[in-house]
C-alpha cells in the first residue's frame, strides 16, 4: 500500500510539468531517442535528460537498447493506473451528486 | 493554452501527495468541513487547511457557505479534465502499439 502511494506521488509529480507532458505527448506517437525528443525544445539536452529520468523513475516511460540507440517508450498501462485512481473517486462523487439530486426531488414532491 | 498548462501543473501537483489524495477520497463520499476532514489524520488542523488550499487552488475542490459551516466539495468535472488529458495520450500510445503489432505480423507472413 505504502509502495503504491509512493508510486502515485512520483507519477502525478512527473505529470505536473509542461515539458514532461509535452514529452509524453510526443512519445504517445511512437518511441524516440533523447536527441529526437530534445529537438523541438528550446532547452538543453541535459535538461531534457533530467525530465526523462523523472518520467522513467515514475514508471511512465521505459528505455530499450537498439544497437547504439536507446529509444524511450511510453507505458500505456502506467497511465491507465493513474486514470484508474482518479476515475474511482470521480465516479464516487458523481454517484453522491445523483443520490443528493434524487433526495431533493423526493423532498420537493413530498412538500407539494 | 498557457493558462490550461498552468491548470494541469497545479492539478497534477495537488494529486502528488498521499494526504491530499486521502482528502479527495474522503470528499468523493460527500462534502465535509475542515474539522471533519482533519479528524482521521494524525497531523495538525493547520496542515490540513494548507492541503485543502492547494486542492482549492488547483480547482479540484470548492467551498460553500452553509450558515457557520464552510463544507468542501469535490468537483468531478475537474477530475474528468485530468483523466481526459491522460487518456488522450494513453489511447494514442495503444493505437501505435497495435499498428506496430500489425506491421510485425504482416512482415512475418511475407517472410513465410
Amino acid at each position: 500500500m505504502k509502495r503504491n502511494e509512493e508510486h502515485l506521488d512520483r507519477a502525478f509529480m512527473a505529470l505536473a510539468d509542461p515539458v514532461r507532458r509535452a514529452l509524453i505527448a510526443r512519445l504517445s506517437r511512437g518511441p524516440a531517442t533523447v536527441n529526437e525528443l530534445a529537438e523541438p525544445f528550446d532547452i538543453t539536452k541535459q535538461a531534457i535528460s533530467r525530465h526523462i529520468s523523472v518520467l522513467e523513475g515514475a514508471g511512465l516511460i521505459t528505455r530499450t537498447r537498439d544497437g547504439q540507440r536507446r529509444p524511450c517508450h511510453l507505458d500505456p498501462a502506467a497511465l491507465e493506473a493513474l486514470t484508474g485512481w482518479i476515475d474511482e473517486h470521480r465516479l464516487n462523487a458523481e454517484r453522491q451528486f445523483r443520490r443528493l439530486d434524487k433526495l431533493l426531488t423526493t423532498m420537493k414532491e413530498e412538500e407539494q
